[in-house]
């Protein structure tokens, strides 16, 4: 079982949400305290947005995240208003590099939590589903990778949730087409350099986890004078899979089959649902 | 560019001809001779059979080889009759052990030299024609690797010149049908454990080296007292893209366009030609 | 809180013990069971005597070792009368390979689970007491090493029980002086490739545990058919920090205090007796 | 032989100087043109400041330079007014993370070229020298780092030039009482995060080369329309142990024993003369 976070806010230093928090990322990479597996790294990575560089940065490694001395150094000095980190459990696809998330396209950065159930069946036909423009944008070998591109092919770049939903159509008609009851088991973490997108949705309508932060204005409430809290401000969102720290109304769970937008002016969320590509036209 | 050796024989430790010998392929990672690029490593491999294990190991890795202490452990330990080793200079595919050589499937090693030319054009139609059965066999993302399945997907198992002639007119048939003048440049060595056959083929007709060692004999007349040949017997021989050592004598280039066998008995030597596929029938 | 293993008997591949083994100590570096600390692996190393070589072989490694290919490729294929594995957690020095155990000198092995108390005060003064030829042997930061140089110091090589005696005393008195009231803890594994010592102690006499197995024709009265116990002869014996597999009867405690020696003709199993290197002489 | 280079000047993304030069210093770690061996990388390490820390940030790896992803994204979206680069050729010391340059200490960075001749017989020595508060500030086992240690205990953080000017004269004191000729050899990078330091001295009078850059109103005049010329400042200072580049007049050799202060106003050049440590007082 992997762990993820995104942020979106004010420009911080990485390393206030991987290490600064109890229970950051970092942390539970060795502790895991909620899922469904034991947990431990399988490989880490963190993507970020500068205005440095028009394409956003990814350090992906295998080392021990909480022992790896770039790692900190990185995330002490990048100031980043959004970002998103993974801990990678491997569920059997090789522990390499190219198979650490986020994947990158672009613009684009994509983090994935979960499965597509009975992979290795499947692979092949999903794969043959990508854009042949898209097709060598895969460089390594994961289910997660895959539907970062069926997302892309299916229209990411232009309607993000649409996109999201056929991909998670076209997962699940593919794997019922070969007997698999239930495809699908996903939360993902999706940006553009702007909006960050957050799903929870799976088959069986029991999705892995999902936490967004409660508005600034209620955690001062709620902890005057806690470190943390004193420097939000109200346009910051954070986004994770397991709760960071311990605070009672600190963490709100994002709803089952959920897409939820953190964006500039309101964040929105609506149900997320699944469409059959073939609907979908031009895709 | 890549180097690559192979060697059949008395069992040896790997250490004898990965280490011990002038211009041995880890000082070749450091000091290239011959070689259209200035050589650097960008990952090591080896691959060897024992009897303690029905699949033959490997061990890849991306470090520096001349500074790696697994991999001199691993070359004073592991005594073996049959090894292949590779230093890769990549052509554009990323940096990791699963685009390192040697790949393996079963019983098979199969190490490459070379390129397909416009591999990122041609990739998706050539994955395409690998056998789904075989399709996770891949993990990485060369032009070698692709290869390999390919010659798997004709035959390689069953008639292994036949299948490597399949594989190398259907890349030529592809890369020609996309516009390449010459899509197709290597040196292989590909074993199942009981031979090991070396190729020399390019579209162009001006490959890669390669080379032979001589008849032990021979090289006892000529070097008599000489440590490395005073202890190798009539059975052994090695392949190399790059003579180790500059002993005059020792070494004879395999003729272009040429496919070796190296076995039990007397070794044979003929014409590698490209097959057309669509005339190779089953596959 | 680092897990270690030795083995020593009929020649074995690696993977034996390592891998196939329920709550192998690769398994183990995922799921501890024992132990003061959540368990999580910040390196791994094995080391192993061969005929092929005078010189033990190491592998150390910090990807996590459940998906390290080449380490599986390795234990696969080296077969050994004698090895021992080690995984790390680290107590503050760096993640490197040059801090994963076993360490090795000449025909040595050395493992440590365990710490030496406030090591940072002391460390400067414990690595001045090494002898002078042996300075370069260190080549990590760790206190387990240091007290390998230690050891061999005190006169591994002709004395070994009295040497990591005079050794564990030469910690405690150091310690004690800069007002460290249980300065040593430890469990440790050493060989010279005949014989493996195996040691329990702690200046609390709350050692970490400690473990053998029992007498083959034990097991098999216990355990008829079981494979492994099929398998294992009169001589062979496993020494471990925590027990592999849940079989009663198959592991002994080792009592506090105490040091094994496991060889050809009955181990043999004495107290163990911290020496003042005062009275030690010659140290 | 290693490389480095250190800039200091307007802020730039550290990629300017790193990747997009011809003849950057990852181009030179695959073709070296200058220097007395063939080179290769043995590790990469870059060091840098920015405003979101106290501590300078360090990234070293044993990764190839030309292929880490890793790098390149940190390279892009990290700016500084203040860096050292740096490629390493083991001299001996094991290849690992904590022996690759820059050192860090505090705010201080340190990168060194060269060797002290017969380290493995002085170390020892020098390294009781250290002050022992500072002693487990050394992580590896380089020659380096005990240059940089010993700078330290001789007051680097109160009078720099001094203090290297000590170390410089304790290492060749305690080379030439061990009967070494010519003990020292070096090209230093050194910074606090105001100031860079760059020294060119050998116990041979022949050091290692050095060269900083031209001051960009002549390399405007040399050079009108170049692009990166067009975008330096008048205070943009690069120091180099091999030049970046062909551009005749961009590059000035630093004369032979000679340390360079690049600061805010005027930068300073004077004799580098090593002190005897005797009659340096409080050291």
């Amino acid at each position: 079982m992997c762990r993820w976070m995104g942020y979106r806010g004010q420009p911080l230093p990485i390393e206030t949400l991987l290490y600064k928090t109890k229970h950051s990322l970092i942390e539970q990479s060795r502790h895991a305290r909620l899922g469904v597996e034991t947990f431990n790294g399988d490989g880490f990575g963190v993507g970020w947005y500068t205005d440095a560089s028009d394409t956003p940065g990814v350090y992906r490694s295998l080392m021990p995240a909480w022992g790896d001395h770039n790692l900190q150094s990185l995330a002490a000095h990048v100031v980043s208003p959004l970002f998103l980190a993974h801990v990678r459990a491997t569920t059997g696809t090789p522990v390499q590099n190219t198979n650490c998330h986020p994947f990158r396209y672009e613009n684009w950065l994509f983090v994935h939590n979960g499965a597509i159930e009975n992979f290795h069946d499947l692979r092949r036909e999903l794969v043959l589903a990508i854009d042949p423009s898209l097709y060598n944008v895969m460089e390594g070998s994961t289910d997660s990778e895959t539907m970062f591109c069926l997302a892309l092919t299916f229209g990411l770049r232009d309607d993000p949730i649409t996109a999201l939903e056929r991909m998670a159509g076209f997962v699940e008609e593919t794997g019922r087409r070969h007997g698999v009851a239930h495809p699908l088991q996903m939360s993902l973490g999706v940006s553009d350099g702007e909006r960050l997108f957050a799903v929870r949705y799976s088959s069986t309508r029991q999705s892995r986890t999902l936490f967004t932060s409660a508005e600034p204005q209620t955690l001062r409430a709620l902890y005057p004078g806690h470190e943390l809290v004193e420097i939000i401000q109200d346009e910051d969102r954070a986004v994770v899979s397991e709760p960071l720290g311990d605070l009672p109304g600190v963490w709100t769970e994002v709803p089952e089959a959920t897409v939820l937008t953190i964006q500039d002016g309101p964040d929105e969320q609506r149900a997320f649902q699944p469409r059959s590509p073939a609907l979908a036209g031009a895709a």
